[in-house]
């Protein structure tokens, strides 16, 4: 029992923590890919070409290849002149500079070549881009803060962008219900300390909210830290407008908890990933900010051990807890080597496993008490090995920094190969376990992410890229994942890059019926293009 | 302060609680109709008639007509021999007094003329039946407990029941993860029964669970009690699979909290009556349960007070709220002259507004002296006049019973107009009282429902129906809610007696767009035909 560390000083930490939180990576995106060089270089030589020369492109797996649809129009320059009629010229982008850096994604994964970027201020706006985009057949790709992980958001070869970022109104909000009413392109974080300074808090949180909009969020179903406690979007999207891609506005802007009137087609725009339509106003319910916040670090000497903690906390902390995410020895290993400043909590010795649990509730002397005494019977029980609970905000953030600064240790430790799974939790750390014995002494392998969701970040981390490692990985982890009915995309969604993985996760009849929505809603497939979608039913001219 | 009655035993009561909520209305849904004899001759007398001889129907509302579709084939031998080969002789149901009780909805107040009822028991049963009435386009209704209030779970003509009621198997239940994966036709009280032994429990609670089933639940996407804490269905249900019009079976039964792979059709047939598919299984997240559950019934002088109330209930007892329900003054009079055995809980004065409070939480001790300290501070701000907490299970149950007997209460003091509205918060009541104005002593106008979720049962009560009285509430209520982007369905859903009604609370784009993902999906429209969507948009042959 003496090891357990607990300070005894009130913890209140919440709104700052927030935007502590957020500086490891959103501050400047586009910077974060300076630790990205090696693989960058070894992505090249794998086989990014030059869209406007070949028209084709390879995208790190031998299977994908993609042409350019020869069904959509060229830009000409009625084209253009008609965007700057509506939109006024300096609306209308060309600039090669900016074209560049709205061409490609903030991983520098993912590349299009796209001569025109359009800044639409209104609803109406965006519905006549489109309106005379599909007449025109001229395919675009909606964009927002960019930091998708799928090459989502930036084109594959010329489609117009459609930059959604001037539209960043927050439209109401009402303090009785908390329900919030915003355009799209407001940035999450702005959001947050809107909603900070009335005191309530967005449902959702991510990494990169300093820079992806509501919109973004919305229509890729974004998941974060907060969904163990809140729930994903589909529940806390009360109502959103769409643009389809004939140009027909969609107000669906409910701002009502209960509303069974007809189909809830919102539903559809939310996870589409903009292939469905462009989402230019969303309404959201928002909990109410609580007043005290508590962090423990954990560690635990198994899996079964980190399982059977979740179960206990859901039962125990219930209604308090609000994040629960683990990594294993191999990832602490990892980030302890490679993540500069980073200290492990539990410096005596290294664990199997590490726990992050924190809880949030509105008093703070009780809910400090309440994780204590958790924690106390968690070590008694065997559960949990060693512990921390922060005592302040500097000490809460580094403990995030460890989990929060993962994908940043693996990007500066050379070659990685990622996956965001979804798996049975029982089952959950099998595929970690068989990787390992797969790959032997050729890649690291490690295994960390939102326990509380099932959610799995299983990475695979070698000195450089290899075909034969490459192999030894996919198709098995798909098919791994596959025969457990887990996900290939737990909370990045689709893009471009798994589009043709989605068997993998849906019957051939779900995607065929995808297709058929798809078809009906934007029957000249204009709507972000060569993603989401399988590649045959992407392409249905 | 030495109004407030508090008593120090400690509460805990929340499974016994779960059983007695139940009794009053759910162990025989027919019999509630004992007290609606008035209501059904008045409305025999508004023009129910016998379909089979002149084939079309008065709902009420001298607006609503509906003829049989003639693109609809009728029954023949063949047909029923077809139904004995696939599903055996006794689950092709033809017997007079049990096709009686299957037209009929629990209220008795919708009634069809279908002459038989077919029980598959499996998915592929319920496959080939849609198969074979799709290519001969016999129209069916899907059919679960018959526990709705809209006319949606029976047929209107002739249609072909499918009765679900056999598939009632427990397929899985993951004690991590609280993932329940069952058959449509399991009962919600028998699931909530499974889960109580497991130490969980469905995250949705209705008075009708003795009869309602999970399918039905999720095919009206069904609020109730629990709403407030956990959201909505569209949120915990995690998977589904439904069967499609042409007999495809749409295999979505995932059991992931986060899976972002393609469009998340299953929200498709969230909700959607039984129009778009008939759900066959679900898969869906339940909370652990929590050990203690407090109860406070209050008395607030103005609605303004309410309101307030409901505010700082949010932030200050934040986790731990499970229900905040209202009525208003004429509710409390009518349940006290018309309801046997009830009785105020506060009863040295009426007052004009009574709250009910819930928490649930999982440390009694702790949970109960923070209801008590938020109400003591409720009170010396002036929010709260008067008010109890129950001390043991009868007197929580006599709680629940002023507000859960509000509907009983009504059917015995005669005719109903009832309105189950989605409405801004702050303006919710003015709709109450302007009805007062409107309608002066011709009628009581009471008031109460879902503060939390925002959600009026508006409903009037006269001593019979009346034209006069009618016209001059529809369609003033339905404009009112329109024009305060209300929803005319908070959680009823629309069936047949709202299906023309949808217009009040979506917008035509909306609509036009529900009709074409109505015609994608069931081009015959054999499903659940004449209802959900409107007259126009259902027989598009």
């Amino acid at each position: 029992m003496e090891k357990w560390r607990i300070t005894h000083r009130l913890l209140r930490y919440s709104s700052n923590l927030l935007v502590d939180r957020s500086s490891n990576c959103s501050a400047s995106p586009i910077s974060a890919f300076r630790f990205a060089s090696d693989y960058r270089e070894n992505f090249v030589k794998r086989g990014l070409r030059n869209a406007s020369s070949i028209q084709y492109r390879f995208f790190g797996s031998v299977a994908t290849e993609i042409q350019r649809n020869t069904w959509f129009s060229t830009l000409n320059l009625d084209d253009i002149s008609y965007f700057k009629e509506i939109l006024g010229e300096k609306n209308v982008i060309q600039d090669p500079d900016v074209l560049l850096d709205a061409n490609t994604d903030w991983m520098r994964k993912y590349k299009g070549s796209s001569k025109l970027m359009l800044q639409p201020r209104t609803t109406s706006e965006v519905s006549q881009i489109l309106k005379y985009c599909n007449s025109r057949r001229l395919a675009v790709v909606p964009q927002g803060g960019k930091t998708g992980l799928v090459g989502g958001s930036v084109p594959v070869f010329d489609e117009v962008i459609i930059n959604v970022g001037s539209m960043n109104n927050i439209i109401a909000f009402d303090k009785v219900s908390g329900i919030l009413v915003c355009e799209a392109g407001c940035i999450l974080e702005n959001l947050i300390s809107f909603l900070d300074d009335q005191g309530f808090i967005m449902p959702l949180d991510l990494g990169a909210k300093g820079s992806c909009q509501i919109g973004g969020n919305v229509s890729t179903n974004a998941g974060g830290l907060r969904l163990v406690r809140y729930g994903s979007l589909h529940g806390n999207v009360l109502g959103l407008e769409a643009v389809l891609a004939n140009g027909d506005v969609i107000d669906m802007l409910g701002t009502l908890r209960k509303d069974n009137t007809g189909y809830d087609l919102k539903h559809l725009f939310i996870g589409s990933e903009g292939s469905l339509g462009i989402v230019t106003k969303v309404s959201i319910l928002t909990p109410p900010k609580l007043s005290s916040v508590n962090l423990a670090f954990l560690a635990c000497k198994d899996y079964f051990s980190c399982q059977k903690l979740l179960l206990e906390a859901k039962r125990k902390l219930g209604e308090v807890l609000s994040a629960f995410e683990f990594l294993d020895k191999q990832t602490m290993d990892l980030v302890l080597n490679h993540l500069e400043g980073a200290r492990n909590p539990l410096p005596s010795s290294m664990h199997n496993f590490y726990v992050l649990i924190e809880t949030t509730g509105s008093d703070e002397s009780y809910d400090r008490e309440k994780l204590e005494a958790f924690l106390l019977r968690s070590m008694e029980d065997g559960l949990v090995s060693d512990g921390v609970i922060a005592q302040d905000i500097n000490q809460a953030s580094s403990f995030w920094r460890i989990r929060e600064g993962v994908a940043e240790a693996l990007m500066k430790a050379g070659a990685v190969y990622k996956y965001d799974l979804s798996l049975p939790l029982e089952k959950m750390y099998d595929l970690v376990e068989e990787m390992r014995i797969r790959l032997g002494q050729t890649a690291k392998v490690i295994g960390y992410g939102h326990l509380g969701d099932g959610n799995l970040h299983l990475n695979i981390s070698a000195p450089q890229y290899n075909d034969a490692i490459f192999a030894q990985i996919e198709p098995y982890v798909y098919e791994w994942t596959s025969n457990h009915r887990g996900s290939i995309s737990a909370e990045h969604g689709l893009g471009l890059v798994k589009a043709n993985k989605i068997y993998y996760s849906k019957s051939p009849e779900t995607v065929h019926l995808m297709g058929s929505i798809k078809k009906l809603l934007d029957p000249n497939g204009i709507l972000n293009p060569y993603k989401v979608l399988p590649h045959s039913l992407n392409s249905y001219h």
